[in-house]
């Protein structure tokens, strides 16, 4: 609505977290416009310089997609008919409809990319506890069953060690899950690519993160994993991209599982697995996902130096009472997310460059210990 | 006004430019608050959470340390009065109105500074031509005339070259200017060193500045000079910082002139000199700044890489006009401060870090040259 012929469009953003929070300053640095939809209480919305107050249903897209050219968002939590009927319209919605239609549905990731080459683990689509069992009668318990939708940070994740246990979660669930064999698993991986509408294409390498009861706590990056992994998952991310065909970041997770690495699940949007790339890479994930959206040429992807980042997860006390603590440790990089203290919630990260990636996950953890419990020493 | 026992400070900023522009996102990492002095249409004023429109006279200065804890500046046209008025009934001033009176007048500087022992050039202040003759009879013609107040980017310093010239000069300050011998400069340089309350003090190294009409444009970091030079560079600025006692950033730019380097001038805010430090250092300027502001432990200032730093400087077209060809040069950190296009304007600057000073200035150069008017190829 603003962008002249030569002039950045206006990037309307869905959502007013901790991601939206982390696209400003990146926006800010290149001037592009932002509007955000989001409640005005949201950590992003002090530091933006348009906020539409509201929610992500008809009428909040519509108003966001009215006040600007490009609409992308920062969670997917969204009304995705709505968003089609605006993209039918002729709004720019990047990544599009169809892009989160796949990204937050784990079966039809499944669907879409097993027949196209796309290593996955065995699955089904559980409705009652009989299909449960017949899985189990292949695969053997315990089994994974999976809310295929709306599920974030280990919620949606169930493990059954039997039928009664399946029955549980399908009673919980009340609709299909996704079923799938319980792993060995020797790592979880991330691997972010980000692609431009014509068709650029970059990968961060990929990271190793560390789960605790399915939220991310700690990335190490480039994972320290033998060159045949890596390569395999930037194969695997590389299919993946080219066959979701996403504007902007696209977080690909991984798992590696014997000498295997098979899909997890996907995510439309920067991701907190790319946190460590604002410091550890030549661009953040932040201004690639912008750069994408607003169609500029792509940033180069390059790790700087091995890095780590830590969330800082509420457990004892609100961090901005222990900022003094976490930075007395030496070259770490704060950040804090204007949430109010709650335990178990994500209050912020730290993340620290170089220059090995044992010395920065030393630094990192005292940092991120100091701020949930004051002095480290 | 926010801060509780543990909590940190509400900062509060005079001035709504590029510097506190890049103050913001170092702060909102931090969850700092933040509280601006500024005009509605300044560079910074839409990505603050609190904005009270205003200039920094009496009025405004007083609306501000309400808001705040601590009152700091980004730029020096402050009412200096009503500052140590502030101070006197207990507001929290950082630097002091003291730092500011010496880093705003270039005679107090050079009163200050020489006899403490840093190495200044011959200097008088002139009221009249006869005062400026009687200077070139002992150091003899050109000579250079400064304003001894509120001179920046170049305006203010005039060079004479006979008492005619002189004449001209002292009219048009209309007040008594500070005179000095025209050095033969083999280079400028900048020294940013930052100061806790209590005393702690770290220094970034020496930086070669590049000016052209007396407006910096180019920053090579670290200066690419014999140990003896940085060696003294930093002896130097420690010495001005313990002598002025700031709180926050100081710039301490020199002179290198023959084998000697000598005091130019002082900033007490951060500075043109530092914004390679974004992404250059381990800690910018703008949070070292923040965190001494705020009474929190310093950062660390060790250079990540050779870095430089362009500015772009209005020429011919708006570079929100050219943000995609400055783009597809690879690895550089553009920064548009969101300023009007105005010839002869700092519009935003243009970072590359590493792998060598050659090459991030071949970069830097050529991103800032597309920004200003299009395609480098």
């Amino acid at each position: 609505v603003t962008a002249g012929p030569d002039l950045p469009p206006t990037v309307g953003i869905v959502g007013g977290g901790q991601l939206a929070r982390m696209l400003l300053p990146a926006a800010a640095r290149l001037d592009l416009p932002v509007v955000l939809l989001a409640a005005a209480d949201d950590a992003a919305a002090p530091f933006c310089r348009a906020l539409i107050t509201g929610v992500p249903d008809a009428a909040g897209l519509r108003a966001l997609a009215e006040a600007c050219d490009v609409l992308t968002v920062e969670h997917e939590l969204v009304d995705l008919d709505a968003l089609e009927t605006l993209e039918a319209e002729g709004h720019v919605v990047r990544p599009s409809a169809a892009t989160l239609r796949v990204a937050t549905d784990k079966v039809r990731q499944r669907e879409l990319l097993g027949p196209a080459g796309v290593p996955v683990a065995p699955w089904c689509v559980a409705r009652q506890v009989d299909d449960v069992v017949a899985f189990a009668g292949e695969h053997g318990w315990p089994l994974v069953l999976k809310r295929p939708r709306g599920g974030y940070d280990g919620r949606g994740v169930y493990v059954a060690r039997d039928a009664d246990q399946a029955r549980e979660v399908l009673a919980e669930v009340d609709g299909p899950v996704l079923v799938e064999p319980q792993l060995p698993l020797q790592h979880e991986l991330a691997v972010l690519a980000v692609r431009r509408p014509g068709g650029e294409v970059a990968l961060y390498p990929p990271v190793l993160t560390d789960q605790q009861d399915g939220m991310c706590r700690e990335v190490l990056a480039p994972a320290p994993l033998p060159d045949r992994h890596v390569e395999e998952a930037q194969r695997i991310a590389r299919m993946v991209v080219e066959t979701v065909g996403v504007v902007g970041i696209l977080a690909i997770e991984l798992f590696l599982s014997g000498d295997r690495i098979l899909l997890n699940e996907l995510a439309a949007r920067p991701h907190n697995a790319g946190h460590v790339t604002i410091e550890g890479s030549a661009t953040s994930q932040f201004e690639n996902h912008l750069r994408a959206v607003a169609d500029l040429p792509l940033g180069s992807t390059r790790s700087l130096a091995p890095a780590v980042m830590v969330n800082v997860v509420g457990v004892e006390d609100d961090p901005r009472g222990h900022l003094a603590d976490a930075l007395a440790v030496d070259e770490v990089h704060v950040h804090l997310y204007g949430k109010g203290f709650r335990p178990g919630r994500k209050l912020g990260h730290v993340t620290a460059v170089g220059p090995d990636l044992d010395g920065a996950l030393d630094r990192a953890r005292r940092a991120a210990a100091a701020l949930d419990h004051g002095d480290p020493s």
